[in-house]
């Protein structure tokens, strides 16, 4: 980042975005669950899912698409699985609901479902995952959104870089959580690669022709992972959650049906009670163990360190809880337009290296 | 393929490789599922899963890997999910055992997971998956193997290709059905290439050393898809299944424990009734509705047609169903060599094209 960095520790960033949300209407709960979610992948160092996104949040409340004060509700509730309409409330606090279904109905069954309809971004889905995992499960996240992706063979956009979230219990280690988009490399990382003038990896992206580019400035769309592979993935998600809730989100939008361009998601949840199948402590082993055996793997050229799911954010937040995180000069510029419309006060910054 | 290419309709091929099973000591359902759905693969064209594996599906019965009457246990029951021990038995009649069950706590509890352990090579896995779509219900397989492929940074194989199906019925649509492995390619692409001496794609594989190479005769094992992404996903396979079932296939291989090389497979199988959440009609024409909408994008330079995830495998088989199943010389020598020690008559053969 540039010398125009600032760093703000992470509790005290919670406090001012929680503070955003609550003068955006937001019940006091709600606002600090997002903010916290949002700051624990600015922890992560996934700055694209991070406190960036707290404009375009605001925004959305303004335009009507993001209800700040849903009144959510179970729509269909069966022994194990169970759909939450979200009524068009923040997506962290509809996964922080569906979440505790997803646990409550696998504590009984051995496996709880909980599909989502009608939320808007969800930021980093791994959180919940992770949620999921500290209470001695499996956790298993999706998330689906309109199209923003290339689909093999096609010229413009045709499904979203949905991503899905898998996490599981460690013992001694740290949980394994993986996180990961349908896309080649994500929208953020494009930009990212703007912003330095940087050519992008080939294959990462197409421009509005539908034709590849390395030149970040024409990129418009990343390509789906591996062509067919990533691209069947997210169109097998759409079927998975939104065609099941009864929602769908990308037909409509490639029709350009009434509506259909407006900013929504669907999701998933699934919660795998591991007590029921053995012993927590000894499932938390034996991940240390396999957690260990992979990175004990001789290694590649030029290779210092093999690393399991979740185990390069576990670093950077390690790091980033003792010397805040930075937000560069753009992303502080535009916290400080919102805050002064709300009326709230800056975080306490330091000057970034 | 080479002229020395034979066609066997798949009727006819079906009821020899039954015949092939039978003489080794399966029971005769058994016998008759395992070759359908070994032929389902080569009628789609994914002839690296089809009737070339029988000879080695019948060494591992002499090599005692493999159980042929195998006595197949639930040994964990629960409302919504139940693992099933296989006993070593064959990998396609634990998961037709495990999609019924999967099916059956699905159709009370709107999801069913059955977890399988302790089996042998799965085969094609999609052909469960769709098993569980005709019951109009969304069906996920995953399958888990020993290490046989590359993970990021490591100069030896770390994980399997481990796959992940997914299907869900469609209307006037056939079902769509994603079977993906988690590498860049398979294994049997990598063969492929060798036999016709063609290059690999850069990024496909790996040498003895670790090193990335496009000679398919010193590739050793393939990548896994998207580096961290294949490979996270392959390592998270192995969490929700073998961990949750308390057979570890990963940690053991590269610990050289003791009996850890020896071939082995875990599993699981989910169902998501959708009739419980929706109409499973308006659900299906909604799946034709996503299809139609997807291949109907504007199509870049060069493309055709835009494919929705088994419409190539479909139009395959439409044409071998009629045509017959091509047999290269190699297979078919091998298959003769096993027939004969087994009594059993080779199916009648034409020449192919």
């Amino acid at each position: 980042m540039s010398g125009n960095d600032r760093t703000v520790l992470d509790a005290d960033l919670a406090r001012f975005a929680a503070g955003l949300f609550t003068a955006a209407g937001a019940p006091a709960g709600d606002a600090a669950l997002i903010a916290k979610a949002l700051i624990w992948a600015n922890l992560r160092g996934v700055d694209s899912h991070g406190v960036l996104r707290i404009p375009g949040y605001l925004a959305r409340i303004d335009n009507g698409i993001t209800n700040p004060s849903p009144d959510m509700q179970i729509t269909t509730d069966l022994p194990a699985a169970a759909v939450l309409d979200a009524d068009q409330g923040f997506g962290q606090v509809a996964l922080a609901r569906a979440t505790g279904i997803a646990i409550e109905k696998a504590s009984a069954a051995g496996i709880g479902l909980c599909l989502i309809r009608r939320t808007v971004h969800m930021g980093a889905i791994g959180y919940f995952a992770l949620d999921i995992a500290a209470e001695g499960m499996a956790g298993i996240a999706i998330n689906v959104s309109r199209p923003n992706m290339a689909y093999p063979g096609a010229r413009t956009a045709g499904l979203a870089t949905s991503p899905i979230a898998i996490a599981v219990p460690g013992s001694t280690h740290a949980p394994l959580i993986l996180d990961m988009a349908t896309a080649t490399q994500s929208m953020g990382k494009i930009q990212l690669a703007r912003d330095t003038g940087q050519k992008l990896g080939k294959g990462w992206a197409v421009d509005a022709d539908g034709n590849p580019t390395t030149d970040p400035n024409k990129a418009v769309i990343p390509t789906a992972l591996g062509g067919s592979k990533g691209g069947g993935l997210s169109l097998m998600f759409e079927c998975l959650t939104s065609l099941t809730v009864g929602n769908p989100l990308i037909a409509p939008f490639l029709e350009a049906a009434p509506d259909s361009r407006q900013h929504m998601q669907n999701g998933l949840v699934i919660a795998i009670n591991i007590a029921q199948f053995g012993d927590v402590g000894d499932y938390a082993r034996e991940v240390d163990r396999l957690a260990d055996a992979i990175k004990s793997l001789p290694r590649a050229d030029g290779v210092n360190e093999i690393l399991v799911p979740g185990e390069r954010g576990d670093g950077v937040l390690e790091r980033r809880r003792k010397t805040g995180i930075p937000l560069p000069d753009g992303t502080w510029k535009r916290l400080e337009e919102v805050a002064t419309r709300l009326g709230v006060a800056m975080p306490k910054s330091t000057p970034g290296k």
